[in-house]
C-alpha cells in the first residue's frame, strides 16, 4: 500500500507509472542535485555529497590498506598527449571540452579538460619510473572529469561533469596487473553491495565495449527497476599500450629494459544515480542506513505547554544515540507540523524516524518508524540504542536482499534470438545468451534491439550456440538495455 | 652546523645561499610535486597530497561542527555569469581559461573554467533561497580552480591550477556575515598555526588588495625565511554585491523582500608551499609531526646473520607504535644502506627516525633521532610509546615557536619612508607603518619599493602619520614583499 504524499514538496508521480519523471522529481525534491546552466552539468547538494564522502572514506580505506596512495594530476591535457594512444584518442575526442584561450591569449596548442587522465598521468610515470624498485606504482586521484554529453543527460547517471576516483597503477608483469584489476573490481563490488546495497554482476567487457586503449576491461553492472543496466565501475588492464605510447620503461632485476604493465579503474558519482533509482519509492528517496548522512531524525510532537518537556527528552535521546555512534538529528522547526516533517524526511530518504510526544515520555518510550517498510513500533527508551543498532543492520540487509532478489529474478536465459527479443520487449533485465564472440553479432544485436553486451562472466559456463548467428558459442554474455 | 648531504638525491644548495633554487630542489627531491606539461601546472605527489588530506580532515571537522556542509558545483561557468558583478569580472578575466569547443562543436557561449565559484554558486543560491527559513545557507566545496598564471609560477605558491576549499554562505544580516567571516578566519589561523606550525598575522586587506567583488577581505599572512609574505587564506564579506547581481532575495519574518548578505573564503594547496619554505633546512623538508604522513621511520641496521632478529624486533616496534596511534613505517629495502636511507628520509622530512640494530636489541633500546634538531638519543623500548607521544608534541611546538620568533623579530616599525626603504633593502619582513588610507600612497609605495600592504590589523593602535605622504594616519598597515 502506497500512501500518496500530501504536500506539494512531495513526489507526485508513481515510480512504476513514469520512472523517468519520478527519478527527476526525487533528485530535485530530495535536494540531491540541481541543474547547472551548461548542458548536462549539475550541482551536487549536501545529502548526495555526504553519501559520496562516505564512499570516498570506505574506498580510501580499501586502497590505502593495500598500498595505494592518493595524488593529484593536472586537469589540462595538451592535445598532443591525447593523440599518442590511437584508440584512446578516437574514443574520447568527440566528447572533450577544449580550452583554446588563457585570458586574452590564444594558446599555442589547444588543451583538453580531462575526460580521463591516462595520458597526463602516464607522462609523469615515464619520468618517475626507472627501475624495478619503483614498481609497483599504485596511485589514485579523486577529481572531476568532463565529457561533453549532448543527448540524454540525467543527473548523476549521465552528466557533462562528474566526480570520480581514477586509479592508475604500473607493474612489472601482466600477472600482477591482472591481480590488481580483479582486486579493485572486488573492492567495487564491496562498495556497491555492502555500502550502497546495490547488488552487482561482475565480468569482462567485450572488445566493443572495453575502455578505449585497454587490453581488457572488467566491470560491475547493476540492474535498475525499469530493467536497464547501469555500468557502475570499471577496472582495466591497459596492457603495455600506454607504456609503449609514453615510453614507460624500467630496468628489471637482470638489468633489461621492459615496458610496464598498467591498470586503471574508476567509480563515480554515477553510483548515486543507481542508489536513487534502485531504492527509492513513491514517497521519494530511501538511503541505505550505512551511508545515510542522517540515519535517524527525531521529530518532537507537542502542544505549547508540553514543549519544554518534549524537547528536553528529544535532545537527551539524540545525545544518547550520538554517543552510541549514530548519525542523528532533531527537527525542531517551529513553523512546520509533525506531519509535514514526516513527509519531508520521507522524501529525503532518512532511514528511520523517531516520534516523541508527552504520552511516549510518560510511558518511557518512543515511536520508531522505518523508512523502507513504514513499520511503526513503540520502543522503550532504555532499549533504544541496542534496537537501533540492530535495526540499522536489518534495514541495510533488507534493502540489499530485496534488490538482490530483483536482480536474480531478472536474469533470463534466451535460447534463441526470438526469445531474446521477446524478453527485451516484455520484461527487460539481463538476458543471458550464448555468443560466438564476433563483433558483428554484437553489433547486429545492438542495432536491432538496442541491447548491448554488458559483460561476459568470469566463470565460463558451457553453452551451445550464438544467440544471433547460431554458430558455436565461445561463452555466455549478459545483454541488456542500459543507461 | 649543517651537514652537507652525501648523495645525489639530496639537496645540493644551501637554503640561505639560493632560496629559490633550494625550494625547487626540495619540492622535486622530497617528491612533493613535479612540473606538468602546461605552463604553471603540477602534479601533487602522495606526501604533499596526504598533508592536504590532513588539512581537509581538520578543516572539515571545524566547519561541519559549526553547521556547514560540503557540496559540489559545476566547473564550467558561462561568460555571461562572470560579467554580472563588474569588479569581479574585471579582477578575474585576465586569468581565465576559456572553453570554446565541446568535441567538434563550437559552443554558443564561451565557458570559463572556474577561477573561483562565486558566480556559478550564486546562480543556484538565487533559486534555493526564498525565505528567512532557508538562511543561513552554509556550504563549502573542495575542488580545483584554474587561473592562467604567466609569470613567476612556483609549485604550490603560484600555479595555474590548484586545489582549495571555497566556502560560500548567505545570511539575513550583515552582522551575521561579519561574524562568519571572522570565525572562519580564526579556523584558518588554527589550521596554519596548530597543524602546520605556521604562525600568521590576521587582519583586513586594503581596498586595493581586497577580493574582486567583496565588501571587505580579511586575511592570514605568514612570513617566509627570505622576508617575503605569503597570503595564506582569505575570508571575505561580500556584502550584497553578488546578491544584487544575481537576485538572491529572501522574505524576512515580516514578509519583506531583502537581499542576502554573503561571505566566501578559501585556503589552498598554497599552504603547502609556505610549510616547505618555512620549515625546510639544508637537508630538505621538515614536516610538522601533526600533519606528517609518516611520523616515524624505522631503519633496521644489521649484518646478514642478524637480519631475522633485527627485522622481527623492528616490526614488533612498528606494530606497538601503530597500535598507540602513530603513523609509522619501516624501511626494509635490501638494496640501500642505512646511511642512504637516513639521507632519504631526512630529505623527505620524516619527523623522527628510529634506528635499531643488534646492540640496541641486546640492551632493550632503540635510537631515536629528531629531524628538526638532529638530536639522537637512546630510548628503552618499554618507554618508547610514551616518549614518542611527548616528542611529537614537543617537536610540533618547537617548530611553531621557532617560526613565531622569526615572525616576531621580523616585524619592524618604520617611522618614515626612509626607514621603510631601509628595512626593505636590508632585512625585509613585515614593515609596520602609519597609513593615511589613500589608494594613492599605497600605489606609490608599491611602485617605488615593490612592497604591498599585506594587512591592516583588527586592533587599531594609534599612530601618527602616513609613512608616505605624512598626513594624518588612519591606522597602521603591515607592508611586505610577497609571493
Amino acid at each position: 500500500m502506497v500512501e500518496k504524499p500530501k504536500n506539494l514538496e512531495g513526489i507526485n508521480v508513481r515510480k512504476d507509472e513514469n520512472f523517468s519523471e519520478w527519478y527527476t522529481q526525487v533528485v530535485l525534491k530530495a535536494g540531491l542535485a540541481d541543474y547547472g546552466p551548461v548542458q548536462g552539468t549539475m550541482a551536487i547538494r549536501p545529502t548526495a555529497y555526504e553519501i559520496w564522502e562516505m564512499i570516498q572514506e570506505a574506498f580510501n580505506r580499501m586502497i590505502k590498506s593495500t598500498g595505494h596512495k592518493n595524488a593529484y594530476f593536472p586537469m589540462l591535457i595538451p592535445e598532443s598527449f591525447l593523440t599518442k594512444e590511437a584508440e584512446h584518442f578516437e574514443g574520447f575526442t568527440p566528447e572533450v571540452f577544449w580550452v583554446t584561450h588563457g585570458g586574452n591569449n590564444k594558446l599555442g596548442e589547444q588543451l583538453a579538460v580531462r575526460p580521463t587522465s591516462e595520458t597526463i598521468i602516464y607522462s609523469f610515470y615515464s619520468k618517475w619510473i626507472r627501475s624495478w624498485r619503483d614498481l609497483p606504482l599504485l596511485l589514485n586521484q579523486w577529481c572531476n572529469v568532463l565529457r561533453a554529453e549532448i543527448k540524454a543527460t540525467k543527473p548523476f547517471l549521465r552528466t557533462s561533469e562528474f566526480l570520480w576516483q581514477e586509479g592508475h597503477t604500473a607493474h612489472a608483469t601482466k600477472e600482477e596487473a591482472d591481480k590488481e584489476v580483479r582486486m579493485i573490481l572486488d573492492f567495487y563490488k564491496e562498495i556497491a553491495e555492502q555500502y550502497l546495497a546495490i547488488p552487482v554482476l561482475q565480468g569482462m567487457k567485450s572488445e566493443r565495449e572495453k575502455f578505449a586503449g585497454a587490453l581488457y576491461t572488467t566491470t560491475i553492472e547493476a540492474l535498475m527497476p525499469d530493467g536497464k543496466a547501469v555500468q557502475s565501475g570499471t577496472s582495466h588492464n591497459l596492457g603495455q599500450h600506454f607504456a609503449k605510447a609514453f615510453g614507460i620503461e624500467f630496468l628489471d632485476e637482470q638489468g633489461q629494459k621492459q615496458f610496464v604493465w598498467q591498470t586503471s579503474w574508476g567509480i563515480s558519482t554515477r553510483l548515486l544515480g543507481a542508489l536513487i533509482m534502485l531504492h527509492g519509492d513513491d514517497k521519494g528517496l530511501v538511503i541505505p542506513p550505512k551511508v545515510a548522512p542522517v540515519q535517524l531524525m527525531i521529530v518532537p510532537i507537542y502542544k505549547d505547554i508540553e514543549k519544554a518537556e518534549v524537547l528536553k527528552a528529544s535532545r537527551s535521546i539524540m545525545e544518547s544515540l550520538r554517543s552510541a555512534g549514530f548519525r542523528v538529528d532533531i527537527d525542531e522547526r517551529e513553523n512546520r507540523t509533525p506531519g509535514w516533517k514526516f513527509n519531508e524526511h520521507e522524501t529525503k530518504g532518512v532511514p528511520m524516524r523517531i516520534e516523541i510526544g508527552p504520552k511516549d515520555i510518560a510511558s518511557g518510550s518512543v515511536v520508531l518508524v522505518r523508512r523502507n517498510t513504514s513499520e511503526k513500533r513503540s520502543v522503550k527508551i532504555s532499549e533504544l540504542n541496542n534496537l537501533v543498532k540492530e535495526e540499522i543492520v536489518k534495514m541495510q540487509n533488507e534493502m540489499f536482499e530485496k534488490a538482490k532478489k530483483f536482480l536474480d529474478q531478472n536474469i533470463r536465459v534466451a535460447e534463441n534470438y526470438d526469445e531474446f527479443k521477446e524478453i527485451l520487449n516484455s520484461k527487460k533485465g539481463f538476458i543471458k545468451a550464448g555468443w560466438c564472440g564476433k563483433d558483428s553479432c554484437e553489433d547486429k544485436i545492438k542495432e536491432e534491439t538496442g541491447a548491448t553486451s554488458r559483460l561476459i562472466p568470469f566463470d565460463h559456463e558451457n553453452t551451445k550456440s550464438c544467440v544471433y548467428c547460431g554458430e558455436k558459442a565461445k561463452s555466455y554474455a549478459y545483454f541488456a538495455l542500459s543507461y
